[in-house]
């Protein structure tokens, strides 16, 4: 779909009254007033093709909804995402809805970030992708105005960016478990999905061809305690790096009773979405996995790498199945993590964004402003 | 002191060899390259001198030690200071020692804050104001080369920053006393320096005059758990917002006694200073008191204020007594606090800044890039 086909698939005109943004070339500080200050959003809905089905403790898809969006601002465009998972509870149609009801002409300064986010939370405080597709597309536009990479307003220096892992789904067929496998050569981590009973045995298949560091997602698929602590223990010896939610999301004494076990360290995924969950989790478990989908966003997902390192936990970043676009902004964050899961965009067959690279096993951020993506 | 002698008594060449750095004026993802990627720090001793003595708990100032510095880079000049209140530890000649041993030249970007924050930790872990220094200069020109006000990079409102308190100390002539009231007109708040023998007296001379809201500062100046509760108490009927730092920094336990039968929310000054302090400041106190010069700058203050927010704790942005260049610097940051306490340029005679300006009792940051202030 091109680029005037797309705005003509869901343009929505909305005006946002904007003050004077002064930017100048050489740096000095005088002002100059950008000519055209209206905000244009425009969206329409795009479904992610898996180029893989994607077998998780609960169920399996081959598809994943999602919304593409496009903000523009005198001649510059910011593009955002959001990737609906089911257990978010959203979907193309509640994510359009509340984008339709936002009435974003209130607001005098497109800068005003937390102003924003205050007001979308209040209209409808669940709709946590939208919110993050406002986000990321706000960020885009902004650091394009400013013209420097995101990355830079928070002092992180790219060269500091983790290895990210690649995820592998247990395959009946041994020639398909083998092209999987095959399939993260140059990753220095992979990780494993489990809790859908084939744990131990997609575990052994890999070491058959490599002893590259794995990290495993429980996904909530262990159904007790004794069983988790079984398993972290198992899988101490076989070059594994943490165990990403062990138990159901609720299930917070339970698993830290095998947290106070366990040699491997345990990290929260669905147990938290947000800001005000970080806390909460510092009993149960040692580490969060932060997802912009689950943060609202960039803006958020920064003050929460901020508070877990204050609180001693450990941070990980992570994606859903998205196009290089979200998770190209997640990797904007990433020289502040301890560990990257940034393969959503490589699992899917339809992208649109040219953006992270993954680089002997490192995530690489585009020197270019901005959330650094461009459509392919 | 014009520029050039400025320049001329303390010129230090640091080169920082620098990766180019992309910037457009109309926002497109090109890049364009700063001519001349040379990092230039200079600094001098610059002693503040105080309006009126100060009169605290332990002692009695008329003037501040400080250090001045320029960070000019292709042309764009950042500004920067060090204030050395003397509890700190610090002075003209730690500060400067400190600052010949830096070799910022290893440093191929200007814009790894983290990175330059880390090494100077490194070189002097306690040298807190130096560290303040650079990076408030540092941050004046990375602002000024991406031409926006450093509370954009935030995404904070400028029109919610919060009135400021002003210091009113006590003089036993009553003439001198009525002086010191009078200069307070037009603020909401009154700042009270206790704990020097005049609490009460100080409070009823203010109280004759005008019923302005005021908060209090003993400035570790009561000696027992019951004096300060019996301060905080009687303070409660006399329209006060809080109490700051009430005991000796080290008397957690006893604050903490005090905190749970106080009416008025206890703010921590001299009992924490950066961000790994935060933590343990949440059983004894409401609140924490971040000032630039104790957190090492702008970069680790946001994370402090973050991180209070993350644990229900208030928010207070204080100063020393400095020009308006770090002033300024803190203003950009009030968006997000729940109170401000930055009138330090107010006091001093010798300012060489134009920058935060107080309205009708309320910071106001220049609409200005970077930092926004300018020599005058």
């Amino acid at each position: 779909m091109d680029r005037r086909n797309f705005l003509r698939t869901a343009t929505m005109g909305l005006a946002l009254a904007a003050a004077p943004i002064s930017f100048s070339a050489n740096g000095s500080p005088t002002k100059r007033t950008i000519k055209n200050g209206r905000l244009n959003l425009s969206f329409m809905p795009y479904e992610l093709k898996l180029k893989h089905a994607f077998n998780l403790a609960k169920n399996q898809r081959t598809t994943t909804p999602g919304v593409q969006v496009e903000l523009e601002y005198d001649g510059v465009v910011g593009y955002g995402e959001a990737s609906m998972p089911p257990y978010l509870g959203e979907n193309v149609e509640s994510v359009t809805k509340f984008l339709s009801s936002l009435d974003l002409s209130q607001f005098s300064d497109p800068f005003a970030i937390e102003d924003i986010h205050e007001y979308m939370d209040n209209v409808a405080p669940d709709n946590i992708p939208a919110n993050a597709f406002v986000d990321i597309g706000l960020h885009v536009l902004l650091d394009k105005i400013m013209c420097q990479p995101w990355y830079r307003f928070c002092g992180l220096n790219p060269d500091n960016c983790p290895n990210t892992s690649i995820t592998i789904s247990y395959q009946s067929d041994p020639e398909e478990m083998r092209k999987e496998i095959d399939e993260t050569e140059g990753f220095k981590v992979v990780k494993v999905k489990m809790g859908i009973g084939h744990d131990k045995e997609i575990v052994d298949k890999l070491r058959q061809y490599s002893d590259v560091a794995i990290c495993v997602d429980a996904n909530q698929g262990w159904n007790t305690k004794e069983e988790a602590l079984e398993m972290c223990n198992w899988l101490a010896d076989k070059n594994c790096l943490f165990v990403e939610q062990p138990m159901a999301k609720d299930r917070l004494d339970d698993i830290a009773w095998v947290r106070q076990r366990s040699p491997l360290p345990l990290i929260a995924d669905e147990s938290l979405q947000r800001l005000t969950d970080v806390r909460r989790m510092a009993d149960a478990f040692d580490g969060i996995n932060i997802k912009l989908m689950k943060s609202t966003g960039l803006h958020e997902a920064y003050k929460m790498a901020v508070l877990a390192k204050a609180l001693d936990m450990k941070v990980m970043l992570g994606c859903m199945t998205e196009t290089s676009c979200a998770v190209t902004a997640a990797a904007q964050l990433s020289p502040m993590v301890d560990y990257a899961d940034l393969d959503g965009n490589l699992l899917i067959a339809n992208d649109r964004f040219d953006g992270i690279k993954i680089i002997d096993g490192k995530v690489t951020i585009p020197d270019r402003p901005g959330i650094g993506v461009t459509l392919v």
